[in-house]
Formats: C-alpha cells, sequence, structure tokens
C-alpha cells in the first residue's frame, strides 16, 4: 500500500472486523500486520476503542492477556437498552390480531426479523458469556434464528435437535419427549453432532410446560454433555408441574383469549 | 457529553453501527445527532468511512441520495475473497469420514458454524442485492441459518416453509413436493407469514434433483409472489431432468463412493 493508514481508518476497520466475528480474539500482531503498523501503535488504537465502545454502549472491547491473548468484541446492550429493547418487542406481540383459535399466539415473523433475532441473540449472549458454554443447542424450527444470532455473538456452533433424522444423515440418538400440544414426540441428533463431555447452552422458542427443553436436557445427558443455562424467548406465565427449573425467559406471556389484547411483559431478569 | 468527540471515535461507531445493520439506510442527522456534531463533519466522516472500507475489501459503504437518503452499509467480500472463502470449505466437505452410508455428505456442522453460516450468508446478499427482494425464503431445517445470515445482510426478513404448521399457528398454505428421497410430502407456510405481490429471494442448503425448490415456487405461486433469484449452498452435479433452472449453487458435488474422497468444487460464478 502506497499511502499510509491514519488512525481514524484503523480504529474503523477494526472495529468492523472485531463486530464481524464477535468474541473471537484477534491479536495484536494480526492488526500490525493488516495495517503495516507498530504493535504498539495497534495497541493504543485498542484502548481508544475500548473507551468509545462504553461510551455509546455498544457492549465491550476487551483485552485478553496471555499466550493466546489479543482483543475481543462482546456485543450487549446496556441495561437500560436491554429493556427497551425488549418493551419494543412485547409492544409488538401485544396485538389481539395476533392471537390465534385455540388461545395461540401468531410471533413467527418477530423471530425471523434480522433487527430482531440479532438484538435477542446478543442480549442472550450478554447474558451468558461467563458461563463458557462450547456450543448452542436448540430445537427445530422456530427457534433456531435467535439461537443462530446467539451461537454468533458467543462465536461458538450451534447443534439443531430435529424431530427425526433421515437415515442418509448417519447414526442418530433418539429421545422422547412430550410436545406443546401433549403428545409424546421424538427429537434426534446425529451422533456426530457433538463431542461428548462439552458444555451447551439451550435456546429455544417458547416454554409451557417444558416439555421441549426437558427432552433436550434428556438427549444431552447421552451425550455426556453439561447444560450451563437455558434461555427461552417467551414462556408462559402460572403454569404449574413444568417439567425444568432455572429457565430464563426473555418475555412472559399471560394467559390469552379470542379478541383480547395478549399481555406479554419482560422478564424481571431483563 | 462533556468530553467533545474524536473523528477516530465517531467513524469507529458508525463503523459499529453500520455493520451491525447491514443494509439499513442511517440518515446523516442520525449520527449527528448520535455525537452531537454539524451533518457536514459527520458527511466527512462517512466519505473517509468509504475509503477505508473499500481498501480493505471489506464490501461496499454507499451514500443514497433523495428523500430517504443516509448511508448504508453493504457486507460482500471481493471475487478473490469469495472464491478463497469457498474453495476454503470445500476443502473441509472434501473428506472421506463425511461420507455417510448410501452415498451422503455430512456437511450439518458446516451450516451452523457462525464464522462459515456468515461469510455465505453476506455472499449471497452481495450477488442479490440488485434483484431488491422482500423477503428470503427457506424451506426447514438445515438451510435457515445460512438464509437468515443471507436475510441479514440484506436487512430483509426470513421466512421459513415447514413440513407441517399445526393447527394453532393459523390458517396455512400447503403444496406438496416431491423429496430428496423421492417421495411426495408437503410444505406448508402460515397465510399470513407473506403479503401477496411482494419478491422473494429463494435460499436453501441442497439440490439434487430441485424438488423442494420446485415446491417454494409452486407455494409462491399462490400467495402471488414473484422469485427473483435462487440460490443453494451445495447442488449434485450431473443430475438430468431437473425440476428447476436458474438456480445458482456456491458449491458443486460430484457422485459420491463410500470410502472415497468426496469432491466438492466452488461453482464457476463464484
Amino acid at each position: 500500500m502506497t499511502e499510509k493508514i491514519k488512525r481514524n481508518e484503523r480504529m474503523a476497520v477494526m472495529m468492523q472486523v472485531l463486530t464481524t466475528a464477535p468474541n473471537r480474539i484477534f491479536t495484536l500482531s494480526h492488526f500490525a500486520e493488516m495495517f503495516d503498523a507498530a504493535k504498539s501503535t495497534v495497541s493504543e488504537d485498542v484502548a481508544l476503542l475500548e473507551k468509545a465502545v462504553e461510551r455509546f454502549s455498544l457492549g465491550r472491547l476487551e483485552t485478553v492477556t496471555g499466550a493466546s491473548g489479543g482483543v475481543r468484541y462482546r456485543p450487549a446492550l446496556g441495561s437500560g437498552g436491554r429493556r427497551a429493547f425488549i418493551e419494543d418487542i412485547c409492544q409488538k406481540l401485544s396485538d389481539p390480531s395476533r392471537v390465534l383459535p385455540g388461545g395461540f399466539l401468531y410471533y413467527a415473523d418477530i423471530l425471523s426479523d434480522p433487527e430482531m433475532v440479532t438484538g435477542m441473540g446478543n442480549l442472550i449472549a450478554g447474558a451468558c458469556y461467563g458461563l463458557l458454554p462450547d456450543f448452542v443447542l436448540t430445537m427445530e424450527t422456530k427457534g433456531i434464528p435467535v439461537a443462530m444470532m446467539a451461537a454468533r455473538a458467543l462465536g461458538k456452533p450451534l447443534v439443531i435437535a430435529r424431530h427425526t433424522i433421515k437415515a442418509y444423515e448417519g447414526s442418530a440418538v433418539n429421545t422422547p419427549y412430550v410436545s406443546a400440544s401433549g403428545g409424546i414426540e421424538t427429537m434426534s441428533l446425529p451422533r456426530r453432532a457433538v463431542e461428548n463431555g462439552k458444555k451447551a447452552l439451550i435456546v429455544d422458542d417458547f416454554m409451557r410446560g417444558g416439555g421441549t427443553i426437558s427432552g433436550m436436557k434428556n438427549l444431552m445427558r447421552e451425550f455426556d454433555v453439561e447444560i450451563v443455562g437455558t434461555l427461552v424467548v417467551l414462556a408462559m406465565e402460572a403454569v404449574d408441574n413444568r417439567l425444568v427449573d432455572n429457565v430464563r425467559p426473555l418475555m412472559l406471556l399471560g394467559p390469552i383469549q379470542h379478541g383480547e389484547t395478549p399481555v406479554v411483559r419482560p422478564a424481571d431478569w431483563i
């Protein structure tokens, strides 16, 4: 490159690279080489970026020391921004036209809107960095986009349990579970999808009785995997005899009646 | 805010905001207010950012003029980076241990690795910005993460067709299609998931005979939706009598034999 690269260019490009691969550690040497600059110069850039990220509540830029050290970016919303973001979704969901026959709530659109799922994924990751999961687990289908975005913010792979694994996908482990409608269904995961002894974070879209989540926990037991946390986008309030505990929902849904406005509110920890 | 915000801080923060919401137009006033700066100052920042994004092949930063004008960021890989990225995935897939009984290829891990799916999603979006889709359509399950990332880079919603829409999800449109195994299956979409008269970009994970994609096209006809483009991650080479044409794969897969190395190569347009 002929023209020298200025600090403002370096900082903008670093921020882009760090934002595109959240929670991944980039060495200072990586950036020094990229910009043909001294490591001390890059180190000053990072210090300035750290301050900027904090000032505008964009998450956290962290310097990691040690042999595999460097800098990483973790997206997160400040507690104020977090609550405002979830309240906005609650408002979108609190719409009588979303109530379907049988007292169900239509929310598939919210779960595949890029801005919504990116925000929810970042929020979930922000609450779970300290749990150090090796992967994110979800059960098909509607929770996949949010789970994928959480996995992306954590910089970890997503593993998707399915109703049936076709024979042509290789050996699989099957587990029965109680579905939302009360029937017994099967969830399945290819044997090679998960390494024994790892740590999983469960992310799912909806919880009523907890059957699906209980199924995922049983499934992970077959792989000798520890569950470090369980988050769901929406949980029904006031359900008796839930099959699981320690589940953190982003939002709580009250009992719904046809023609009435559904009551959706942020969970207390948000 | 007490301390004045410097240009390098403004540029880094703008880059973060633009990268987090790809293809969304932010007005200069938005940033001017955010930084308590003059619009002319922000406009100079944007000009410098545009140069930096181009210089480091990070995609494109574009100034959009007119009433709803402003600045937007479109992630994309340069043609060199694009080919290198896909070649790297081809190499990962060209592994005899991935061949499953019956001559199938295991690739679910590639389709839920955040770095891979973000890259593939950006690549797909980069080829499709000009097609101006209103939404991205996929059929559950394995293609959802890539389709979600393409939707994110395009700044448009994702719509997911499913095998069965449960009664509690409201009215749905069903279409029969020929599945990969040759049987007849059904795909289903809630009536309210798509507005009539819109434009769809189809993104799916795998194509052999084209049955699933043909089904999605039939399904969209029911909604009076125009298909502006169809992309798949992986397509079998040398398949006779395919049900669809004009499908762009990212990679091509040769006939596979148990115990042999699968042959996976980038499609010519990559």
